[in-house]
């Protein structure tokens, strides 16, 4: 039984934030709930198979009959901005924030040195493309405020620059219901360089 | 999409250690990798269903043309003796000490209030059937040194009075490689209690 047992948890345990030991948790409930869950996550995987996709365009979750997704074809939207994510969930995110009203990108992922991986393993030469193609007047930028967000960002702004668009990056400050007795240094120091009159 | 994306978020975050925001960053990972992970998982969990199971008789993982498991069945193992842990994964790592020789039976986890499980929903009645038609002389508990262990071991030790078989314990006291300095109030006390001649 070594082999099977041992492919399904290396399959787990490439699944995002699982570890070699939660994948032999769950391979041995999976296994062990044969007639239960493993029937139930067999036949939802099979359904998602045919079913769902990413869309082409953005890389946001949608369906094999609507790709480009919705929100990559509603008119309604403006088109001449696009907001770069990382993982397609942030867009949801953003979009239930209600402060965007354009395009969407999805990088899948942020440059990690850590983690070996380059701008190359990214969605960016699809963000130049789509820049050039959709004729797009400013690219927002909604990356983490960490070391590796930071450093996706710049190979970002130097890709794009000389293509006449303007790149902004997310504001630096105080997170709402928050207080500066709760922030930490950097935020500090962010939120006094982009202070605004009141 | 909505119906479907729900579903293998609600499938996945029923396996063990999974919570709701880490389901979503497995299923969105699945969906937009289905030519690599989805296939893969779609493929192993297949052969998993067709191959593997647990034994019948001490809940090991098996596969389906060894049921009883080789353990269960291994003649030159003490058929006289059996150790009871919570999960099947607990069997290798006894096993791997050296320790023990005889039989197993895992109860697939062990009482807890918090979880509203009882005695009713552990692989208990299968036990005390394995006593009576096994003719065990002693049945070795190897559970949790914490209340629900003790719980556990307590409804264990009520049922099989009267049974004609002894029921132990493992010994509790100091870990290996650890010392005084490093050890819990409880541990020590047990330790105490449980002093041995040098």
């Amino acid at each position: 039984m070594g082999g099977t047992f041992d492919r399904l948890v290396a399959c787990l345990a490439k699944l995002p934030g699982v570890g070699r030991r939660s994948a032999e948790r769950m391979a041995s409930r999976l296994v062990l709930d044969k007639a239960g869950l493993l029937k139930d996550l067999l036949s939802v995987l099979a359904e998602v198979d045919r079913d769902l996709c990413g869309c082409s365009r953005c890389g946001n979750l949608t369906t094999v009959d609507r790709d480009p997704c919705r929100l990559c074809t509603d008119p309604k939207r403006e088109g001449d901005v696009v907001c770069v994510v990382e993982e397609p969930g942030d867009i949801a995110l953003i979009h239930r924030s209600g402060g965007f009203h354009g395009r969407y990108h999805a990088l899948m992922g942020k440059v990690s040195a850590m983690k070996g991986r380059g701008p190359g393993d990214l969605r960016v030469r699809q963000l130049v493309e789509r820049v050039r193609n959709e004729g797009f007047k400013e690219v927002v930028l909604a990356l983490s405020t960490d070391v590796e967000g930071d450093a996706t960002a710049g190979f970002i702004v130097e890709l794009l620059k000389g293509s006449n668009v303007k790149v902004t990056r997310l504001a630096a400050g105080l997170p709402a219901s928050s207080a500066v007795l709760y922030s930490d240094p950097v935020t500090l120091e962010r939120a006094l360089k982009g202070r605004q009159q009141a």
